[in-house]
């Protein structure tokens, strides 16, 4: 059964023995050559490395395992052009079940091809929010299938939180803890983790400034829709929830507002120095601490590497090259 | 004192306890994905995060650190563009001496940057072979610098080895072990590493095909020179030399030539599905994967992934994009 109020400790625990046999237990990381840039003490959670490439395999594998057999039989759905869709798909293989994910017609290739190697059935529809929800709505009712919805669902904010009760399991309380924050699973979840299991850690959202909707829900104390987002982060341009919204509120500390500059600076940084491949989303939080080092410095900072999905036949760095020549 | 002949298994051993402070112990990491698609058991040794980027840091170190105070105290000199290059001048710095590096004045902005960021001192040369070679002796001449050559250098080779120790430690022994070949060093050591240290395992040469002159030399039995050679994969356009050459010979079961098209797929494929940053000249071993299903189906493969040093600005992954559209 899915969870029906906002997670409790237990139920973030019971998330975290419930999924462990099917995502990663991933690695926390640190770079010297970044804390003396940063002028901090930097640990990475590689959220990257996930099955499915991202942190929504948490997520999306304790919702579709927290339903029991009945439930679960009519399959589960959802709409999604991004990496909640492929990690719905491959949750829903592993319990056997069917999984139908409506995504607009323009998806890009490579995320259409991961839902289908996890064998979920697609419907495509026109790429705005209206169409997704009428796709699914019909969808729902000719399928019998549960909505798992990307982030306004507890038991997905449950699954999400499970990362930042790892890190802390690794290398004990941080000061700071940055996640991004797009539609509000991860940092709900991650702001639950931290209110229940350490007893001075600050959790942070970090926000494209061209998307900078939870900034002003954050500060205007109600959801202020994202409209017309622009941003290479292409996983944060959704709204916060209802579920996610007042969770953050009262939980996180503050959004941080990134400028696109700095997000593809702290890509760069991450795959140059580091080596590893994030997608843009996850490099918003980095890119926080390089746009606000009075906040970071000297602390003991956690940063969420949400995903490691990208395109890379659309790389930002060609104009960067450009602009250092 | 560098080695003066063929580097034996205490000389192995030896390099790797000298080292041992100054270098990473990089991880062996593997792919569910990438052992399904190319039907055998990949071991991926990851020198991509090794110390400035590249396995040349172990090379580098132990010919340094094997200096005694009265040869080193004139500091070390080489020519190099690659990896050698910020290898040898971090090595240098850690030991307290200096380091001149010959550089063509063509060298990538970030590579000049990395030798200037360990406090090489670099003297530019027109960007032919003849000229680095002039310009170096010019140069040890009016310093008295030991020359620690990237790869023909007995010294080198011993350190270039100690990966294949830490492999063998870390997973027991594979039936194959590819190395990308460019000068030799790392191939060559690679090789003396399986044949001290293991009882089963072959050691395979990976080369681009329009840079096989490490597959015409190991064929005709004596050193054939790089001839024009073009390849993405920029580490590996040297010829062999005269002291990799006859390891090669004698312990290496074959040279692997790749085409430009697998050395691409196998750089996208570690790139998406391991989400890890590697530089093509590390992706050709496995290329050779790719283009020689049948000599590694079933087995136990490791992979050497040589570095992680790429120019985010000109990736070879838009091409690509636009032939799947």
């Amino acid at each position: 059964m899915l969870l029906e109020s906002i997670p409790q400790p237990v139920d973030i625990y019971e998330a975290h023995k419930r999924i462990s046999p099917y995502i990663h237990r991933t690695p926390v990381i640190t770079s010297k050559t970044l804390d003396e840039l940063s002028q901090c003490n930097l640990f990475f959670k590689c959220e990257n490395f996930q099955k499915a490439g991202a942190f929504k395999s948490r997520g999306a594998c304790n919702a579709v395992f927290s339903l029991d057999d009945d439930e679960s039989a009519g399959g589960v759905a959802t709409h999604s052009s991004g990496n909640h869709a492929q990690a719905l798909a491959r949750a829903a293989l592993l319990r056997g079940i069917k999984s139908y994910i409506v995504m607009p017609r323009t998806a890009p290739i490579v995320k259409i091809a991961a839902v289908k190697h996890y064998q979920g059935k697609i419907t495509f529809c026109e790429p705005t929010l209206a169409a997704r929800e009428e796709t699914l709505k019909n969808l729902l009712q000719q399928t019998n299938a549960i909505e798992i919805h990307p982030y306004n669902n507890y038991s997905v904010i449950a699954g999400q939180a499970t990362a930042t009760m790892e890190i802390f399991e690794e290398i004990g309380w941080p000061d700071f803890l940055v996640a991004p924050v797009g539609g509000g699973g991860l940092l709900s979840g991650s702001s639950l983790a931290v209110r229940y299991f350490s007893n001075h850690t600050k959790t942070l959202g970090a926000e494209p400034e061209g998307a900078d909707d939870a900034y002003l829900s954050f500060h205007s104390g109600m959801i202020v829709p994202s409209i017309h987002p622009v941003s290479i982060a292409d996983g944060l341009l959704t709204s916060l929830g209802s579920r996610t919204f007042p969770v953050i509120i009262e939980n996180v500390t503050e959004i941080l507002r990134v400028s696109e500059e700095k997000i593809v600076k702290a890509m760069q940084l991450i795959w140059e120095r580091m080596k590893i491949i994030i997608e843009p989303s996850a490099a918003v939080s980095f890119g926080a601490v390089l746009q606000y080092p009075e906040i970071f410095h000297s602390s003991k900072t956690v940063i969420i590497l949400s995903g490691g999905n990208v395109d890379l036949g659309c790389l930002p760095f060609a104009a960067i090259k450009e602009n250092m020549r």
